[in-house]
């Protein structure tokens, strides 16, 4: 059987090594590594999510519902907007991604993102025959070069994604440069994706009402702690959520991850105390850091930095490599496009978690 | 913004009621309603999944792994093929539906259901720009007509569905048949979907080593007792599974559904008592229903039955509702296309709630 001529094109799926694999490849115990890889929420998931999910575990030999209107209803409160301008996604923020693709991405289209910036938009969007268009974050002066994305427009582009805070730099984009984008360019969607947005403390879910050319896509599986369970979320007009209904996959969220979900909105105490926690380890790590010879490191308005390793003489795959042989994964971020061989990603972890990283990294550079 | 035409020409999303809002308008406590609309194991999850999602539930912020080697070990032993031969979902069966339609279908191809079948193959294929073509069951002879199908075949086909036991009829079709179909037609996929095949107690899965071109849906939402967690897995020559991987959502299994799934393949009493349980019920729903004058019930090979009503002066969503009123949930079929307004649906429950929807049936129509 021949695959479409676009799978045929696309490398071997090669998967990363799991937790059990690494431990066992450096001869670590599982439960001593520290995980500065995959900026998730290290102080656990909601005390009210596990009980919920406690209660309703009997029940997952039956069917979730279809529709989750009170789910609807409690992102609809918590992101101060109408239950019209939600859709709920079964697979983390992915979904959402891979539902607005279907939704509007034909085959040639264009779509921009400035790098370095999340990878899996171009893994998803290209499954459909869409065409990446690079614009840039300067690293110099540590923004969005929004000339850059003005530059690549053509008639072909259907999408522009920007994250904010970017990942991996950490950067926001301000508000009224999101305005001027859209602005300027009703047919291209406007794709802004705030799943750190929390930590920045800083939305732009408003645009919703203003243009409907924005869509804003949000996680759970950050400060909300339920990256495991894979719930995303996302906002926009109710045109295109209505769209979006149409086609999205009808059970995918499964019945432990509504309930988790739901109750982890409903704690607000778990969410505000993740939140400050969060942006109390994020200073720490960038004072501790930034005191370190050979490193340069981003101010941050989410719950990983970037740094620049190349004045210590390692590239970001031998510090990674170095670390992890004493129990710490950091992001080697290498396979971002736009950063070269010399910059690792490292995610917040609890405050013990943290000065065991310094005093680790501290050891191998010195 | 507009959407694609394709999304644009489709229908708006109506979903189905939930469990609690059925509950309300008709007045009933939530527990007593009895569930023979969704072919459910109604005995319950194992408690080795139950054991082992309670060990789990406390590392839900955590990512899942991506790569799921563990699980994929168990499935091949479960169906005795090679791991090579697997691929996961993480959104039971469709996924893996979903996934096939994105590695093979180009807009303007076709596929082939005979009628009446699953209805999602259509609402998903349809998305990626494939036109359904339609063979035929049978009703009378209870069986697939083959003929339906070689007449149906064009340049364009890519792929034909065959539900094996067949959804709704309960059928199954011949191996030989299968082979045929196969064999005449190497440049289409043959698509057997298995998702009750413990049932029948026959499988195809040997297939997969004959011919590069059958692919073998399976789930975990029957009788493995997994509904709610979304968890479903496709058996192919290894080319295929490969170039699936290629595309596939990296995350889609939750944390929990990975240790449900794992720990239920490794607990073979659970899955031997659910196969003779459900067998008991069906023939004991089957010898039951058949007493009743005015019905007419297909045998089968699966954990649901097909049921022709028109006998009785009520249609099939007349009937449902005046069952639903008293508690019981049986599917309507009049969407199933293929079938006129007279079919109701109904899935194995306990014996203890079959007893009572032969009560309730008898109840209605007397």
């Amino acid at each position: 059987m021949k695959a479409r001529q676009i799978v045929e094109e696309m490398d071997s799926y090669v998967p990363g090594r799991s937790q059990d694999e690494i431990a066992q490849d450096f001869g670590l115990k599982k439960e001593d590594i520290i995980k500065l890889g995959s900026n998730e929420n290290p102080w656990g998931p909601s005390p009210k999510a596990l009980k919920a999910i406690e209660e309703e575990m009997s029940a997952i030999n039956r069917y979730p519902e279809s529709q989750l209107h009170e789910l609807v209803e409690e992102i609809a409160k918590y992101s101060d907007v109408d239950t019209s301008q939600v859709i709920v996604g079964g697979d983390g923020a992915d979904e959402i991604i891979d539902v607005l693709a279907k939704t509007f991405i034909d085959n040639g289209d264009e779509f921009i993102v400035p790098l370095p910036s999340y990878m899996y938009y171009e893994y998803l969007l290209k499954q459909y025959g869409a065409k990446p268009v690079y614009a840039r974050w300067d690293l110099d002066e540590n923004r969005l070069d929004v000339d850059s994305i003005y530059e690549k427009i053509s008639p072909k582009t259907k999408m522009i994604f920007l994250c904010s805070p970017n990942n991996p730099t950490g950067t926001l984009i301000e508000k009224e440069t999101l305005r001027e984008i859209a602005s300027k360019n009703p047919e291209i969607l406007i794709v802004i994706d705030e799943a750190y947005f929390e930590y920045s403390e800083v939305t732009n879910k408003d645009l919703i009402d203003e243009f409907d050319n924005i869509f804003i896509i949000r996680t759970m599986s950050k400060v909300l702690g339920l990256a495991g369970m894979r719930i995303g979320y996302g906002l926009a007009c109710s045109q295109i959520i209505e769209y979006m209904h149409r086609i999205k996959p009808v059970f995918s969220l499964t019945r432990l991850s509504f309930v988790a979900a739901l109750n982890t909105f409903r704690d607000s105490e778990y969410i505000e105390s993740s939140i400050k926690r969060g942006i109390e380890s994020r200073q720490y790590l960038y004072d501790e850091v930034s005191k370190i010879d050979g490193l340069y490191v981003f101010p941050s308005k989410s719950n990983f930095m970037l740094i620049r390793v190349k004045d210590t003489g390692f590239t970001a795959s031998e510090l990674a490599h170095e670390l992890m042989k004493r129990g710490v994964i950091v992001r080697d971020c290498t396979s971002f496009k736009g950063l070269d061989e010399y910059w690792i990603r490292i995610s917040i972890c609890t405050l013990e978690e943290d000065e065991r990283f310094i005093e680790i990294l501290k050891e191998v550079l010195s």
